[in-house]
């Protein structure tokens, strides 16, 4: 599975009206952030997911069934809220032990939220199984050429509003963000990927020649957790040469209080590890490299800011 | 006392590089926010306190002795970062009940803190003796050419990011910013005053005639707590026609909270003031009317929002 550049543009018509075109901001002489966590659902994900849906709608593979997916997180956000503006039932499979405040904020959005397992595994499961025996149309997180030509269409939205840079960096949890980036950027800027050193999805699969089941947690784990890179993403990272940083725990921490100090960006920690890897050294650029940070996600407890 | 066209693009010049020129985030078919919040310390201030400050620079009147003002809030915090900044000591006057979070964040400035007196106004007097007996640059919040001339530079900004506009929402205390803005604009836009209904400054004034002391509280006074409306805001509220809106407390607590849940900007309560004119109907644009909205500011307590 690979995703093309020409994927991504047709995700642009697809998508244009139904996203937000998510404005930068210039911070420094070569720093500009990407304000991405500004759009619809608070993460970069619905980028994605709509354009699933709308491709799916297009080949009759959406029907009134609707869409079905795995996650307690943003792309559980990402696929109720599409859903719901394209006016079909979404079913959202979380474990059992889903945080009360992320299945409430699912029904505000008129989902259908069903707790199954006691880890995401049972519950992936569970949403594929039920995909197949309904028809509703199965919309993974990270891992399908639709949904990683949508996140894709940021990367087309930085080269428009950014006049020049050498590189971007990007938060990789499966990896479908970053996927679509370079896709889009191709070899017009540098792709790095900046992972927490407790959830090295990309790092690890690289070094292995392969995506690879890893243990993943930390801070960042609620958006950056999936514990295997996706195919597309892996694939894309060989062909792109992206490059691969890792950052700690204190570092994502330190980074999250920095764009609120400094910026009054509210963020996941998962957003803030990209920012992490220019704040702590761990992306060490040169004098005049022209830098993009992509600040993906604001869905946080903010008590956890003040 | 007034400004002109002129000055503001003067402070145009002097202030850039300085200061953010912050984004602009469409959010519908005919609304946009100015994402103000993002400025240095949290609110639109810095542009007005670089202006007076280099202003002051090039005539001689800001010495070593450095800059003076009385304020707990934005415009305290604006005067200490540009000072720093600019390399001269800033002399900050608060009440002696302030915040010990608003002192301790002055001081991380580098900034002077004195606190005098059980009220802002007894604050006021001394650091205005201050400034008289040490030769100190006053800088006042809201009620001087240089610093109302600078705010307006937000208003140059919205002529170049948006093409086209018919109407700008603009929250007012003290009424520096929105004085800059109306005079950048001139008649190019309706510009909206938005007034919590507790802290009725500029509507007050219009039906008085003249400026007027005015009772003032409720959730928004912390931003918006400015007893009486400038001088100069006053003038140009009465030269442009401002239309005066006001809100209640519900509308505006609604409002912040709709900020940060549809669209995670987390802005203090006389930031989401201008917006609660939208959302609670108190301004009812007509039906293709292209609104700006100005969110100006996020000194907030998070713990508030979560």
């Amino acid at each position: 599975m690979t995703v093309t550049r020409e994927q991504v543009e047709q995700a642009a018509v697809r998508i244009d009206g139904r996203v937000r075109r998510t404005p930068v901001l210039r911070v420094s002489e070569t720093v500009t952030f990407k304000l991405e966590l500004l759009q619809h659902v608070g993460s970069f994900k619905p980028r994605g997911m709509f354009n699933r849906l709308l491709a799916a709608k297009e080949d009759g593979s959406l029907t009134g069934v609707g869409a079905v997916t795995a996650s307690g997180g943003n792309a559980g956000l990402a696929v109720a809220y599409a859903a719901r503006e394209l006016g079909v039932p979404a079913r959202i499979f979380v474990p059992q032990n889903a945080p009360a405040a992320k299945v409430a904020r699912l029904r505000t959005l008129d989902a259908d939220v069903v707790q199954v397992g006691s880890e995401y595994a049972e519950a992936y499961a569970a949403a594929v199984v039920a995909s197949e025996e309904s028809g509703a149309l199965f919309a993974h997180a990270y891992d399908q050429p639709e949904v990683v030509a949508g996140q894709g269409t940021l990367g087309l939205e930085l080269l428009e509003q950014i006049d020049g840079f050498d590189t971007v960096l990007v938060a990789v949890g499966g990896g479908g963000l970053i996927a679509g980036i370079a896709t889009a950027i191709g070899d017009r800027a540098r792709v790095v990927s900046v992972e927490p050193e407790l959830a090295p999805t990309l790092a690890r699969a690289l070094e292995a020649g392969g995506p690879i089941d890893v243990q993943v947690g930390g801070v960042a784990a609620d958006s950056l957790g999936a514990r295997r890179i996706g195919e597309i993403a892996f694939e894309v990272a060989v062909r792109q040469n992206i490059t691969p940083v890792l950052v700690d725990e204190a570092a994502i921490t330190a980074a999250r209080q920095e764009l609120w100090r400094e910026y009054r960006l509210a963020t996941e920690h998962g957003a803030a590890t990209a920012y992490a890897a220019l704040t702590s050294g761990a992306y060490k650029p040169a004098a005049d490299e022209r830098i993009v940070v992509v600040v993906c996600g604001a869905n946080t407890d903010l008590g956890t800011l003040s």
